[in-house]
């Protein structure tokens, strides 16, 4: 993409994954027998390059906030106004975004990229609208070269902003009346699965509006060149939210902190991050699966598996904060529990 | 069982989960948006009989630990030493149970109901040793009736007192070198399941090994008349630890207390408590589910969908202690969040 320089993403420590694995076999557990957390610990310690890694504390969720001209297209029943709306009500602290954040110690950051109203100032907002809504991606592009970067850029500063200030676990967050339209089309787009296989009913549809969605979606993506570059397929049928995640992913793995990714938005732009810079991939930790099919097909796509499954649709940050807890146990896990000789346990 | 009177498991209260319900429709998200958190909400109203429910916290491990006679047929690679020696590395705040217990603020306490050696006294063990080990359950009972309605009573004891101290969610915890092997016998009787079907590896056993442990729980299996009650069959092939913990479930749910299971020395556990008083079953949240596939045959019989699956089989609830926060979570959830009249949001 002219114009945008993106940050470099290093590959993990290798010799921190290996201690972590060395660490792990010492412990006083039989080995292997903390399955999926003994991985993540080893992600950390590749991440941080530090093994044990640090407890990956205090945590930010940031929660980018959009409207999308698709929206006129009827493939939500809930009104557009609902995005300003909810914006304000996360700034009051009143969302489930907040009682998750509060339940797992993190704090709440909102970024306004392209919300079509305006929320009252805020400590917690950040006003970086790049237009008041994207165009209908039915009809032309979602947004310009331009505007895609911008957003991109403002997701990178907003990493690079909330590393400054401390923050060692990244979780992202988005709200955005239809933002599961140009999700399911940045999914299909960049997967090549069908539209009818990554569309789902988001805040609500029936199946007539579903039916309705779906090809919306196949109309989007149809009028995509199939060897346009990612910047491109972001522009075209993109969000503001979509490209903002996508630069916060990039920002968060340049700064080698690692990043859990929500439901389907964050995933959607997961794969634009992973196509504009693969090695973002190894700094991601998949919160959770949500319902909205696109996301597994995404997460199939990345290679990553989700750490919690308990049938969430609603976004916000909310399946992903539910994963915190167990990304700290994991690195709690590899800096507190004693090793076998430490302990005097005796081995098989 | 003659000599033993269990407490009163009242049902959940209709009126709170059905006003958590309402509460849930109102609040600011689409409806059944949070999935399996929303029931999750629900029951916490049922068990404790107020909507919202009050925060499930604090929050305490109780680790029941106990010795096996089975140990001698060579069920697992470890030697019997482990289980005092782990006793011990629990009370010092050295096991993955501490580390774990830490990130979720979790108390962790021991009750030695059985354990062959002594471990050094310690503010958090309490020493409440029906026997130094059961006997060996392919030679016949594992424990007398008067021995098995003991270990029961000593987890009812616990349970009122965790829940006297004023802790509002309690964890199963559990430490004994080759207790997976009596859960797999309790499993296979009180579901009908083959041995070979729930009979897993343990902390670690081999192709053959695996072979012999399939063997020796269908050899204590057969010993057993197939109109055995449940204390009979617990006394028989169980263990002072799945004794005690079917006590302590049955004790939490008789205060109204919500606890949650670990793997599949609890999930055997529960299924004794199921028999002796079916009530508890609504009382008890599936923590997560272990790779040992008896743990997954009983979930299903006593139809509880574990929260979380991360490929774990270590026991001493630490699986289980990965979901606190989740449960908290849908506590808060029906708690903090607004609703759409009192945030001004408008609605489909």
């Amino acid at each position: 993409m002219s114009g945008m320089e993106l940050p470099a993403v290093a590959p993990l420590d290798a010799v921190a994954m290996t201690a972590a694995d060395a660490r792990q076999a010492r412990l006083t557990k039989p080995p292997g027998s903390m399955g999926r957390l003994e991985a993540l610990g080893a992600q950390l310690a590749g991440i941080t390059g530090v093994c044990p890694p640090p407890l990956p504390e205090p945590v930010a969720v940031a929660v980018f906030a959009g409207d999308h001209g698709v929206h006129a297209q009827g493939v939500t029943p809930w009104p557009q106004e609902v995005t300003v709306q909810m914006v304000a009500n996360v700034c009051a602290g009143g969302a489930v975004v907040n009682a998750l954040a509060r339940q797992v110690g993190a704090d709440v950051v909102v970024v306004d990229v392209g919300v079509v109203g305006d929320a009252p100032p805020h400590e917690r907002l950040t006003t970086a609208k790049v237009a008041r809504g994207t165009a209908d991606l039915t009809a032309g592009a979602a947004m310009t070269p331009d505007q895609a970067r911008r957003a991109v850029e403002t997701g990178v500063t907003h990493a690079y902003r909330l590393v400054d200030a401390g923050y060692r676990l990244l979780v992202t967050g988005d709200l955005g009346l239809a933002n599961t339209t140009p999700s399911a089309a940045l999914i299909a787009a960049l997967t090549g699965a069908d539209p009818s296989e990554v569309t789902g009913r988001g805040a609500g549809s029936e199946d007539a509006m579903l039916a309705h969605k779906v090809d919306v979606v196949r109309r989007a993506v149809s009028r995509l060149d199939p060897d346009a570059d990612p910047m491109t397929v972001l522009a075209e049928v993109g969000g503001f939210e979509h490209a903002a995640l996508a630069g916060f992913l990039i920002g968060g793995a340049a700064r080698r902190v690692p990043v859990v990714l929500d439901g389907v938005i964050a995933c959607s732009a997961a794969l634009v991050a992973a196509a504009l810079e693969p090695g973002v991939v190894a700094y991601l930790v998949a919160g959770h699966r949500s319902q909205e099919p696109g996301a597994t097909v995404a997460l199939r796509s990345l290679g990553l598996e989700p750490l919690v499954d308990l049938d969430l649709r609603l976004g916000e940050g909310t399946g992903a904060l539910l994963a915190v807890p167990i990304v700290q146990a994991a690195a709690r896990m590899l800096a507190e529990v004693a090793t076998f000789d430490a302990a005097q346990v005796s081995q098989a």
